[in-house]
């Protein structure tokens, strides 16, 4: 099953555009859902059915067969005519494409039994497939003592992240009032510094009771939440991390935003004078996120330097809880790991990508900054992982991982025994996530992925590499590109290299500065390539758009509004710049035939739809 | 398609135990993926297919589905050798059975989309299903002026109740820092216990920018979170409501146990006293939860008197936000309705439900209090409404509904005009839930179920009817049990009388008087009644197993513990008693020949397992 592989090839592992492996869909979907079948009328087959042919041959069972029926063509209907063709290499707009075959085949065929991994009770078969998922999680994020599970999606994996940090934090406290001894030699700002490893040592070094009872004094209680200092997030922040400061009682007022530089990445320059400043008055470091995958840009932060600088400060007496938002890009790991999952050596990298022919040209989209940031992940404390982006596993499956095993404790509810003892069961959820029921079908379908693409070079790592090669040939085709609409030169300006898979774009007229216009532009050229501007399905280029506005990233912005010839005054006035951004999933335009077919395809759509709004 | 009906014929809508209908099951999931196929091939048709036979022809390309298939044969292996029969009516156990077939379906293809109901950009089709989902769980549940939406699960939904009482109940001090004209006439105490309604009034009449700074200042902020007072839980308390206090921030310091009374449900005296004596104490109550449904007893509270008691004491100055945890039990509110959803006249209920045939036997299994409970919904402010145990959805599929639309600005982080000016969506719905992306197909499944089966007696209702008359015959049955097994004489003790559909019950040896004894012989009988004792495929019978400790219920059950014959001081030294619990779903036992052939087959494996363990 796991032998390596040199010669995976993704076209086998999608439906494609043109439903070009329907029949293999089909044929399997329909081997399986037969085994289920057979399944059920295996179980005690001493049983008779219970709905017998002369039932099925009633008027009522017949009138409801064809309500039923109806409802699905009404179903069917909708969502023909109002989904969103991101199977298609036309979409180039959210971080979706088609998803895994395979998955799709799994989550349908085990729904079939409906498994709840709430409880291994519940669903025996599909609560071991989430440890093993979630052993995965932690493999492949380089997390050797590590542990993970799957959750409904990243917003809540953030949250998760956040309740690991704030418990964690307030540990020392509760230990300072549960058992002084254990803290006696410490100064409140030495508690409110601990590292997340002390805090465990000592924790795991109790009895039971004493734990219990410590855990019991933690921010759990509900007191002293606002004693626990900082979060700091970046400015390309997604807005889950303000939901999630929110909820989890934290609150808005101790979020603080950190800059980021003209690459849309982490400014850990600025991350060091924020800490220092706060640290000068004595506001302790509750966490900082590095973002890997910004929602907007697809840029990596760099979390090298995040540790780098955390380590520094560790030495000065301050430490800080690190959580990788990596919802978007953990799965991009897979692209350094060998397939005894070792971290590459940044010199073997190419020479390892065209051997497993990760890339079809002879390049290395990747740069050293991205490299130093993924090799730096098993320093965080906290990862989410969402399989549903670039695991290309169907919604909803998020997830998280985290760097002991023994963290789940703090969040912990209750004492294991009360599950284990009774049953033995091995792989019980329920105490230690966010959340309650949910979906054993998700875990078959990225457990399936999984096992088909190993998390590293030679499976996940090829699928990544035909997402990434194709961005950078959408980028390389914007750089050239520009149109001249009847008269009117259009020109084409990307925002950054990307980092991952994301290229941001916008166009101007030439010699525009007036923003609000250039703004105006970008959002007419968003109707007329979404939903908005009528039927989707008859629409041949999709994007999607973005306002990068003072509120929420600052200045960041003004290098690009400036190297479009905008002046800071423009900037200042109109307080945002609106972008066109483009997620770049599709399997299929990584091969440079198909990129150079597409690219005639979309440079006529965009500038129909330009003639269409300029005139 | 919404023509009135009254002879939905349940038998239609399941797969069946012994696959009775996989012959319309597989034409019609054909017949939906033969459609979804070519939506994506008529998608821009000019283009040609970027897999070509040749392609497909490749010795990678075979031993890739080589390697998918292998992978999806041990998917199989896996799910068919330990997943739960709940399909079969011997499952007696979690809530759990087969699910609707037209909901599995509209999974599966809508599955094939992938959208993300994340915002109505990414998902047109199932964000606009979900906004009429959300507004059937409002109206099912009596919320005229309400909304709902889908939740990852019924954990998520409590959290989110509570977060809408944690804003809320802060709003009044944020107001008074803010603008405090607006309530300047109020003490301390009388902004603690401004009503919902008095408090949406004043945000709603003021400017959008000072609404929103108000709600800056409000528990989002992250201050004052232990102002807020008490949040009282029933002793039967899902686990999720200590989680929910955790992660909220309110604490498990100020979560209040409420006893219950001998039939499990909240003891509203008892209620009464406690609230009096905090406000004795001027400790606020944050709000109080009833739960209609049980978790371990499927019992329901009586919500109406919850409300007629926070009426008594808004008179005296006190408020409480009032949540029902209705996870299980909202569905239930189906049988009360009529096809106007109107709610239907006590005395005018039986004859509704024959005229539906609602039950088989010319009996009223719903008593009035129960009723009574279901009529208060819509007094409270919040309730959870889990499509994914009695609306019988695939899971994940939990929801939540609340009484005012205008509610959802209190947690709603963004102004709305950030989602909608761009883009002018109907239905957009990141800004006002808890979690982030989420399926579509969820929406799309839970969509069908609510189309097909109206959400009153003519629909659901029937199919709750049949799991209720199937409980209720269970009842009996055990009422009526013993077991002799080779001279040891074994009772059947049900807990209570089911006030829904799940019956409680205990062996006991005769004339045993040692708990322990009797404790061990129920979690024996669980072990062989479970995956534990071997391959669950070969179990002919299932239920699951619970805990009644001091810890957590107090001394609630010792009068059932007594009735048994065992005494004060066993209780006290045991300090629990061991419960087998049994969620009877399955919808084909509420016929009176059916059940009495499973009866015989219950009787006869109950009898096998005894005799294991008794010798």
């Amino acid at each position: 099953m796991t032998e390596k592989l040199t010669d995976l090839n993704v076209d086998a592992l999608f439906i494609g555009d043109k439903s070009e492996n329907a029949d293999i869909f089909k044929s399997t979907l329909n081997k399986l859902v037969n085994q289920h079948m057979g399944w059920r009328e295996n179980y005690m087959p001493q049983d008779k059915p219970l709905i017998t042919e002369s039932d099925k041959d009633s008027e009522t069972f017949k009138k409801t067969n064809q309500r039923m029926q109806s409802v699905l063509d009404e179903l069917s209907v909708r969502l023909r005519s109002n989904s969103v063709p991101w199977h298609s290499p036309r979409y180039f707009g959210h971080m979706n494409s088609e998803t895994l075959m395979p998955s799709i085949l799994a989550y349908s065929y085990a729904m079939l039994w409906n498994g709840n991994n709430v409880a291994y009770e519940s669903s025996p078969a599909t609560s071991q497939m989430e440890e093993e998922v979630g052993q995965d999680f932690a493999k492949f994020n380089g997390l050797e003592n590590g542990w993970g599970h799957i959750s409904a999606d990243g917003s809540l994996a953030n949250m998760e992240g956040l309740w690991y940090a704030r418990n964690m934090k307030s540990l020392p406290l509760a230990m300072k009032e549960v058992k002084p001894e254990l803290v006696a030699d410490k100064s409140d700002w030495e508690l409110m510094n601990m590292s997340a490893d002390e805090i465990l040592e000592i924790l795991n070094s109790q009895d039971p009771e004493v734990a219990t009872e410590i855990k019991g004094r933690s921010a759990r209680a509900g007191h002293d939440l606002d004693k626990l200092g900082k979060w700091i997030v970046p400015q390309t922040k997604h807005y889950s991390w303000l939901k999630a400061a929110d909820v989890v009682g934290v609150g808005l007022d101790n979020v603080v935003s950190c800059p980021v530089d003209e690459n849309y990445r982490l400014d850990v320059v600025a991350l060091e004078k924020i800490i220092r400043d706060l640290a000068a008055e004595h506001t302790p470091i509750l966490g900082v996120v590095a973002v890997v995958g910004s929602t907007e840009e697809g840029q990596i932060d760099p979390v090298d330097k995040v540790v780098e600088l955390r380590n520094k400060l560790q030495k000065e007496g301050s430490y800080f809880y690190l959580h990788v938002d990596a919802a978007y890009g953990s799965y991009g790991r897979s692209l350094f790991l060998d397939e005894d999952y070792n971290f590459i050596p940044y010199e073997d990298l190419k020479a390892v990508h065209q051997k497993y022919g990760v890339f079809q040209e002879d390049k290395e989209y990747i740069s050293k900054e991205v490299y130093n940031a993924y090799k730096a992940f098993p320093e965080a404390e906290s990862i989410t992982v969402d399989p549903h982006k670039m695991g290309y596993v169907p919604y909803a499956a998020g997830g998280i991982a985290i760097r002991e095993k023994s963290m789940r404790d703090i969040i912990g509810y209750f004492p294991v025994y009360v599950f284990d003892k009774r049953s033995g069961a091995p792989a019980t959820l329920t105490p230690y996530i966010l959340e309650g029921s949910k979906a054993g079908a998700t875990a078959a379908a990225v457990w399936v992925a999984h096992r088909i693409m190993p998390l590293n070079v030679s499976g996940y790592g090829k699928l990544l590499g035909r997402s990434i090669e194709a961005a950078n040939r959408y980028y390389e085709f914007l750089k050239d590109l520009h149109f001249n609409i009847n008269g009117t030169e259009v020109e084409v300006n990307p925002l950054t290299h990307p980092d991952y898979n994301m290229v941001d774009w916008s166009f101007n007229i030439k010699g525009n500065t007036d923003l609000a216009k250039m703004n105006e532009l970008n959002l007419q050229f968003y109707h007329k390539a979404s939903f908005v501007g009528g039927p989707v399905y008859h629409n041949d280029f999709i994007t999607s758009h973005t306002d990068f506005a003072v509120d929420g990233y600052g200045d960041s912005p003004l290098p690009y509004v400036k190297s479009l010839g905008f002046s800071e005054e423009e900037w200042k006035k109109e307080q945002k710049v609106g972008i066109l951004r483009a997620s770049i999933l599709t399997p299929f335009l990584y091969d440079r035939d198909n990129f150079a077919e597409y690219a005639e395809k979309i440079k006529a759509a965009m500038e129909e739809k330009l003639t269409a709004i300029l005139g």
